[in-house]
This record gives structure tokens, sequence and C-alpha cells, in this order.
């Protein structure tokens, strides 16, 4: 088997390669990390990191009871293969989505089972048929990655009530659509669905990604079964810490979101004007670019002048790229060399 | 199924029960902390901590290639259970030992076999018949924990080469034993056992307990296998520099260790003298004190006064209290309530 191959991770290079906020961390988060103590390290973290869980609780509106804290959301999704997924047992999404899913299947012995986007239309609308798999599992990342596609809530929330299994809707990038919309995620109704989980990540709007925090929401019952699989301690205590931090600057989150979506709004401007191509609508901080059969060629000459995008070297994703939202300095550095190579 | 119970973590209470190490972590450590920029969280961490198993591999002299690092030497724990055992699989170590062993397989659905310490002598020698089980992993924690005893590396390395599976030690504990001994490990020999898998922890010996580090040796095609298995950003960013400062202060490490083996030595004199207490011999930050059928009520009454140790209400360890060294003051804290007590 291989193992799940994360985007590149280069030095001196202008990263548009793996969707982390071009943004710093709010300053709150910065203070909180100068405020820890050599006690914090001495120490074992809260197991179960009940102060964090606590402020993301005040923070949804929601009980602590409701909410697992991960080691990133990767982990959160390792312990949900490892509670609902015996070898050989289901696990299925739309395709594509992001291969973490496919990878964590192969280590579990499951079997994945893809449903394509775009049988049916190119439009990245949520396929039919996904109930309808006999999966203990179904996973929708929502907005979807690579695509950046949004699905609405209510045809999710119909997906739920149509499933024998588990829906995880996997919420990374929701909170750029929320700036956007105003709307977007599951979470606000999940008392009405006891068969969903939603992910959320650290790694993105938070500006967090080196510090590994996601957090789980789901039924109590649920989550009390989850708590059992995680690692003891999974969460390490100054991770807690500079999560609690984020989660009480919401206006520093409000205008990270907002910032970002209006520079992909202008990236997007740029690349239509100078390009010509086109792209699924994004509702994330990334875009994914139909280029044509050179966008392999394209991405090489891009990394060739120091600038990372993603580019997989598959028959579905072959004639994309995906280009991360990047500061307004990385976008024109961007289009300089877009403009020498196209 | 039950999870693993951690030991308690209780706040404003003398902790002697976790076996964290009662003097701070390196000031070169928290110098470390205080530069962490932005960046560093804003970014994923280096997926299979190069820099920190560079540093790693220098400081014992061998190759990157032979190291991984984990999230806690739990997660390494978890890796392995993983890679190694499919439901139905065996996995054994010597008994009592490090509960997590148990807890995991029964996550992975392997079998656990027990094969107790005592049972031809009252001595903590390693038991005959270890490699007679037909086990895919057999897991040594040397020193063990909760006995604090300390098997000679050479019968492990004669375990090594009468398995079939892998051997893995793990010595959380084993750099109080070096401090006291100048030897221990088992991990100078690792070239010559192609079997063996050593891990390190640094939640004892170098106080950082909150951070969650672990790390794992291997011969380079076994690590190869285990980096699939491995969450792709187990280890944050912060905790991989943190790791990489306190390695370098080799001094602070020699010191902390010495003086916590100074300390267990004073403490076991006092115990002696006042309580006539015994105990297999320590070669770790704690002590497991026959205390006899008292044990379980006198740990309920320094909990009482604040001050916990670690009691077990299982047959084989009923009659014993683990107790961890901890600073000057908090040994005499506890040695002024166990004189109320006994």
């Amino acid at each position: 088997m291989h193992g799940y191959a994360p985007g590149e991770q280069v030095v001196d290079c202008t990263k548009l390669n793996t969707n982390e906020s071009c943004q710093p961390p709010s300053p709150a988060v910065m203070a909180e990390l100068a405020r820890v103590e050599a006690e914090a390290l001495r120490l074992y973290p809260q197991p179960r990191a009940i102060d964090l869980r606590r402020a993301a609780a005040a923070r949804y509106g929601l009980e602590p009871e409701w909410i697992l804290a991960g080691n990133g959301s990767d982990d959160c999704l390792t312990v949900l293969y490892r509670a609902f997924l015996a070898p050989g047992d289901r696990v299925t999404c739309p395709w594509p989505s992001y291969g973490l899913y496919d990878d964590l299947a192969t280590l579990q012995g499951a079997e994945i089972v893809h449903v394509d986007y775009r049988r049916e239309a190119d439009d990245w609308h949520l396929p039919r048929h996904l109930a309808k798999q006999a999966a203990k599992l179904v996973i929708v990342a929502n907005p979807n990655n690579p695509s950046a596609t949004l699905t609405p809530v209510d045809e999710l929330r119909q997906l739920a009530h149509e499933l024998d299994g588990v829906l995880v809707v996997d919420e990374a990038y929701v909170d750029f659509t929320e700036a956007e919309l105003g709307q977007g995620s599951i979470l606000p109704f999940l008392d009405r669905h006891p068969n969903v989980v939603v992910l959320r990540s650290f790694s993105k709007s938070y500006a967090m990604a080196g510090a590994r925090l996601g957090l789980l929401f789901a039924h109590p019952d649920l989550v009390a079964q989850l708590m059992k699989v995680k690692d003891s301690y999974n969460v390490n205590a100054v991770t807690q810490r500079l999560g609690i931090a984020a989660l009480a600057d919401r206006d520093y989150h409000q205008q990270l979101c907002r910032r970002t979506v209006a520079e992909r709004l202008r990236l997007e401007g740029l690349l239509s004007a100078r390009c010509g191509w086109t792209w699924p609508q994004s509702r994330a901080n990334f875009t994914l670019c139909q280029v044509g059969p050179q966008a392999g060629e394209l991405y090489l000459a891009l990394k060739a002048r120091g600038l990372l995008v993603r580019w997989w070297d598959r028959p579905a994703l072959r004639d994309f790229l995906r280009i991360t939202v990047g500061t307004p300095e990385q976008t024109d550095r961007l289009m300089a060399a877009l403009t020498e190579l196209t």
C-alpha cells in the first residue's frame, strides 16, 4: 500500500498548494503562546480537552458532550474509521474529493466506493445514489476539496435521512462560505440528525495548520464511543490553549475569512481576464481552475519559478490546477508568471 | 469496550501518580517556545519531522531513516498495533505492565496474552515462555511500569533472537536507568536486531508530557512501512521544535535524570525507615511500594489530603502503591501525611 501523500512542503516557495490561510493566526493566539509556562509542558494535557471543548461549545451554542477534539481533523477521521469500519466494511464518498478518505480506508482494510460527482453533469452537484451504497460511513466534504463547491445544507439533511449509516460532513472550509453567504454549515441542525458527524479544522480559517487541531461534533452517545477510540492524550497542551484563544477572537476570524474571500474574487477576476480559465463556483479559500491538457506542464513551469500550486496526475483531475488564495503580493507574483507562461 | 483510563489529572493536588518529571523542562526548551513565530502555526508542519529526526539521529549515533516521530509514544504504539495486528492476531507482554498495551489490543480486535512476571518468583525477572506465544508483537517496557524494574539488555537480545515476531522495547523510563548505571538501553544494539523496535518518550526525562512527543527507532525498512500508517501530520510544528531544543541540551537532561534518581533514593530511604515498606528495585522515576492489604485505603486517605499516588483495584496490584518521585518539598509533604496515616 501507499501512504497518504500530503501536498509538497518546500521552503522558499510561494505556497499556493495546500490551502493554508494566507493570513497569520490571530494576535490573541500569539499572545497566548507567549503565556505558555513550563508547567504546561511538564504535565500531561487534559485528556479530553475539556476547557477547549467548553470554549467551542459556547462558541457554537451546544454542550461540550457534543464535541471531541482531535490532533487535526485528520485525527478525527482516523478515529471515525477505526470506530465504524471493520475490515471489509464499506465507506463511500462523492469523487473527486479529499484523498485521505481513500488512504484511511486502505489502512483500515475497508472498501472505499467512489460515486462520481460528474457522472451526470459537470456541475459538482451531490451525486444521486450516494445513499444506496450500503456504506457504514458516507463522507462529504462541504465545501468539497478540490472543487471548492458547496452542497446546500438541505440536500445533506435529506441524504442523512435516507442513510442507514453515518454521514460525516467535513466542513474544513465552511467558514469561508459563511463569510460570503452567512450560511453553509449543517452544524445548527445537528440535534435533529443523530447519524450526522461534523468536522471542523483550525488549519484553514484559523491559520493554525502547524498546531494541529480539529473538532468533531456529533450526538453525545456517539461522541462518548469515539472518546474511547482516540489516543488518550491526542491534543497537546499548547494547542489546546491556542485553540481556546483562537475561538475567543471572533472579530479577527471573521475578518480573516472576509479578506480571503475578497482576495479569491480578485484572483478569479485576474485569472479569467488573463488566462480565460473557468472553474466550478468556489466557496472556499482555493479555486479549481479548468486549465486544459497543458495543466501538468504549467504546474511544472510554475514550480520552476518557485510557485507551488496543486496538480494531480489522475484522469479526473489532469486538466485542472488547484490554486490556494494567497496574499495580494502572492496573487500578483502568480499572475506575473502566468502572463509569461500562457 | 472500555477506553484506556489515564491516571487522574486533578488540579491543586500534589501529583505523584502519572510519572511526569518533578523538574521543569530545559530553559532551552522554553527559549525555543518563545521563538515560535506566527508562520510556524500558519503552515503545516514537516509531515515526517525531518529536522527533529536529524537531531535525534545525531544524538543517538544513527541515521534519520531509523527514526519515526510520534504524537507521544502512545501514538507510536498505535501505529505499531495498526501496522502489525489484524483482528484475531496475537500480541503479548509480561504482566503487570503498562495498561495501554491491553487497551490498544481491544481497539484493534487483537488478542492480548499476558505472561505473568511473578508466576515463578516474586522477582520481576523477564518471564520464560514469552517467546513461545506465537505473537506478532511482543512488548516489554524496560524499565517496566509499574514495577520500575530493569531487564538486562542481554536477556532482551536473546528474546529477540528467539522470536518470529517483532519485539517492542518501550524505554519510556530508560534515561533514569542510564543516569544511575550508565547503561540499560537496547538502542546501541539495534542494527544487529532487524526485528526490534525501541520507543522513547519525552514525557518523563524531558519533562514534556504536555507537548506530546515520542520517538520510535527501528530498521529503516520497518520505519518506512510505519510511516505509511501514521497520520500525515502527526507531530505539530511547535513540539517538533521543542524536541530539537530538548535533545540539544544534554547537560540539563543528564542533570534532571541524576537529580531525580537522587531524590528517589532519598524517598526510598524515608519510606523504608518510616513505613517499613519494600519494593522491587527501581530504575525509574517512581517506586512500586508493597504496602499490604491497606494499600487501597491509604490511597484514598492520601487523596483526601491532596496527595495523588497510583493504586489499581486489581488482584495482581491491590497491595501496592506506585509513587512518582516528586520535588524534595513534595517528598516531605508525602512523608508528613504518611507519618499521620501509618
